[in-house]
């Protein structure tokens, strides 16, 4: 029997297709060809991107878009949006629009080509993690911006097109509807139990352990109850915090402990398997939330089964979250 | 300057990226190789297939699951729900879960194979939209279900999965957040204005004419002021109605005229172009709405930018509607 499911912050129903179960090897994914050639994230070729906007530099390369970086943050050259001008928002008969302000950039996590982020030694890891916090402290500066939405595409088919690892940051003059869908289902959750449903989750998951992929004392990762595809993920802080921006260096070094463990065992039932990553994190203009949580999503692409998706709005899922654990747990 | 659009309904908010605007000659597509090999769905097949559930017969052959059909609606042979057992509504802890009972089934849209939807007769695409509302009329009967949502995977990259031409129909004990969503923001419209939002939509298009694609006196397609893909479009009825169940045969042949010529359009700027619909209708149990307008979403998969959107939740459309509506109107 398939069983229904109900994300329970917002509210979207997944079906859990058990008689269409399978098992990690049916999702066997062939490695994009290297596509070799000139790559304008290497070092060396600083030049060919826009200036870095922040870098992790070595003690004896102090200067700007040189080599010596380990973790570098440019500007994306080819930019959704645009940094200079205003905002005018207008009306359009009933309908809304304003210019398309915003910061784009790139987060080139390693200065080594082919070094994927699922195997970047834990430093260096939490090195892109500090880059992340950094470049959200300085855009915050930035009063039209309203959210700092940062990703991952890995993998051609999860929409990288550049094969150099880097992860990419958008400032935006709006909430993106993930998130307003998001605070709200938590909200009223909030409103009615007077407790984070992020921290009754924490607390569900660890005490019933079968959705634990793993953990350490400050965060966990869970395959999460109504998942949208098979080994979706969800890295969370066990204490209570509603700001990806106010971690310190020792947390964020705790975080790519377990974020690294997760892709590691990831990559180990799925060999290549292209993934993105979301942060979900607070507004920039909101005070300390008591009601949300922030916390990464790691939503593994899977091309054979994502046409429905796409047609229909509404995620069929054959694998069970229960066993994805299990596969991931048993698997390094 | 991008610009920021704000879907007036879902409150969803999409980048229009000028800077990245492409000709429609941009998005070539390969078709897919032919298949070949046995089909399922072929006249002299039915055997193959679970018993038909409804069709349209020629007047001498009146024998279901045998050949003489014009369209044919079958259970789907791997179903994403079933159809007998009870819902067993439960919580486990925090989360919420039901059996995953519902009916999925397959209209068969033509017995000739390699009949592609776009270019149906429009007697034998009026058939199709036909045995869509019989079924959802039929479906609606079984108190379990809530909603019936009926969707098209057109191509391999769309979702498509068998080559002959055929839809989708899953009846559902839920509501599909998709639906909640239009619902809300709709009513949130009409608790303000005291009018239907779509009715809105309707007469501001036909007055603005930049995003009309064609029309007919009772149908409008548009490509809709904040679209998440490049030639995404929108067949509305232009008088208000909720409910795709009430239309008459001669309203569903005026469909007919207008989705036919929309699919021409859409084909012809992009020659095998692979494209979703879905039907957006109102929940089987709900009076007629006053704040709510039954239509279809036509929406390209052009996968060259699909990545992006998969992992930040956030659309960016490198082509402007008003653009896409101009290449659509001079295409045929």
């Amino acid at each position: 029997m398939p069983e229904l499911r109900k994300d329970p912050v917002l509210g979207r129903w997944i079906i859990i297709s058990k008689e269409r179960s399978k098992r990690p090897t049916d999702f066997i994914v062939q490695k994009s060809a290297v596509a070799g050639g000139f790559c304008p994230l290497c070092p060396g070729n600083e030049s060919t991107t826009p200036p870095e906007v922040f870098a992790f530099r070595d003690k004896n390369a102090r200067v700007e878009d040189t080599p010596g970086w380990q973790v570098r943050v440019v500007p994306n050259k080819y930019p959704a949006l645009v940094i200079e001008g205003n905002l005018d928002k207008e009306g359009e008969g009933l309908y809304d629009k304003m210019n398309g302000i915003g910061a784009h950039e790139v987060i080139i996590e390693s200065p080594t080509h082919d070094e994927e982020f699922a195997h970047l030694t834990l430093s260096q890891m939490a090195h892109v993690f500090q880059a992340f916090r950094n470049r959200i402290i300085d855009l915050r500066q930035d009063k039209r911006f309203q959210y700092v939405m940062i990703f991952k595409n890995h993998g051609r088919a999860a929409g990288a097109s550049l094969e150099h690892s880097h992860s990419q940051l958008i400032a935006l003059p709006i909430l993106p509807r993930m998130i307003v869908s998001e605070l709200d289902g938590a909200k009223s959750y909030y409103r009615y139990k007077e407790r984070c449903i992020f921290c009754d989750i924490v607390k569900q998951e660890i005490k019933d352990e079968v959705r634990v992929v793993c953990q350490n004392d400050d965060y966990l990762t869970i395959t999460p109850f109504a998942p949208r595809t098979p080994f979706e993920m969800w890295v969370l802080p066990k204490r209570h915090s509603s700001s990806f921006r106010e971690q310190d260096d020792r947390s964020l070094t705790a975080l790519a402990e377990v974020f690294s463990e997760s892709l590691r065992r990831l990559d180990s039932c799925i060999p290549n398997v292209p993934y993105n990553f979301v942060l979900h994190t607070k507004p920039l203009r909101s005070e300390s939330l008591d009601y949300f949580h922030w916390h990464f999503e790691i939503v593994p692409k899977l091309t054979s089964i994502a046409g429905f998706e796409w047609g229909s709005g509404f995620y069929i899922n054959p694998m069970p979250p229960e066993e994805a654990a299990s596969y991931l747990r048993d698997s390094i």
